[in-house]
């Protein structure tokens, strides 16, 4: 049990702490820089089922270690290793680490995804997975070098360059998870398709059953076959302001 | 108006004539060979509302005549051409095509897709359909030459064919609507890509809201910028037997 001194020591300024309704594991966040949104729990729910005891998970663009964290508390993954380029969420990550006692499982190296196959040897991971940028580019940004940009526009990595470290570093036959928007699916399967990961499964988030959806969950597989499943929508709300019971469970309500 | 007669004198033995809720229009169909399906009729509706009046329309693979004939119906494209391989199916569509005396907007020639280019001059149409062979290959398939096995299996071409000959007869700026299942999507989009076919509009149809789709429509048009529009899920049924309110107008009910 951490006391409530040691919590306080690993805030900074500014910062908040979130409880993520699994474990008692808790994130650091910063209100003012990117916070995890519903996409990081989809994405944790969506790969969580299939990471199986003793696997290696790299998490591409990691931010403040929320995918990690989440698998954690949803796997019996051996390593989880979350890659980040901001040194402040590096910085922000680790702490949150420190304070869930996961520095066994959990490792955060700041770096480079276009560089990530020279901190991480060939096909070493089992599972990658990925809440990349999901903007194009540097489109309408005031300030291209503010950590929410960073987080949310292609200003640092383009999707290519997230595919190619993950066809990299993951294992032929490895898993590599992903969420992102609908509006650039072609061009993912596309680029996916490319670098030898093969789109298997694909799950689209729809806030209503009657929307249009505005996420999507893809799992590809290194050098696998052709054959997709599309699966079953998943659902948001059930009326404005009440989660549908599978965004419930996700959450651990 | 048309008499009991001449409707008589255009079937042959074993086939039937079927009601399309529109204009008045039927078709000639064979229980023994392929009949159409429902996919035929979303693909109409799905397309239906981009074809312009004057426009030149192709349908690759076009069996009875059914996307021609009902595209005829919902829009006021000034010419339709319908290719398919089929001897008996080109028949059964010409004899089609006279019943709903609509021989000065849609034409069906007999011709292989694969060497549709010799047929057609390059970019000479604005919009191109296909409701091709889901299967791949002839896998499972007891008799490669029968009539339903050549509508359902790629034994006489491939997705890449189909995609071929679109790219190469549509016009820049053009569309190409199919479909298809969505199991094979990732290699749709991949396809489409390699031939400079952009997806621009995806809708999936699902039985039910809580299941799988099991049919995907799509939007590809020629060297378009990548943005893909997800629609909101095509629903079928309300309840068993019971079509949703989108369903039952398509088919005119």
């Amino acid at each position: 049990m951490i006391s409530i001194e040691t919590k306080q020591d690993l805030l900074r300024s500014g910062e908040r702490l979130d409880d993520l309704q699994r474990n008692g594991y808790q994130i650091i966040q910063h209100p003012g820089r990117f916070c995890f949104g519903m996409d990081a729990v989809l994405l944790a729910g969506f790969a969580g089922g299939s990471i199986r005891p003793g696997m290696r998970v790299l998490d591409l663009g990691t931010g403040t270690g929320i995918l990690p964290i989440l698998l954690a508390g949803r796997t019996k993954a051996a390593r989880l290793v979350g890659l980040e380029i901001q040194p402040e969420s590096v910085d922000m990550a680790c702490r949150s680490v420190k304070l869930n006692h996961l520095e066994e499982r959990i490792e955060i190296v700041e770096g480079d995804i276009r560089k990530a196959d020279r901190l991480f040897a060939a096909s070493s991971f089992d599972v990658v997975t990925s809440n990349p940028p999901y903007m194009i580019g540097q489109h309408g940004l005031q300030n291209p070098e503010a950590p929410k940009a960073i987080a949310r526009h292609e200003v640092l990595c383009s999707f290519e360059d997230v595919a190619r470290a993950a066809a990299k570093l993951v294992r032929p036959g490895g898993s590599f998870f992903l969420v992102h928007r609908p509006f650039r699916l072609a061009e993912i399967m596309g680029t996916l398709l490319r670098y030898g990961l093969e789109p298997k499964r694909m799950r689209l988030v729809h806030p209503f059953p009657d929307r249009e959806p505005n996420m999507v969950l893809l799992l590809a597989v290194r050098g696998a076959r052709s054959r997709l499943q599309v699966e079953k929508p998943l659902i948001l709300f059930e009326e404005p302001g009440v989660y549908t019971e599978e965004i419930r469970e996700l959450y651990g309500y």
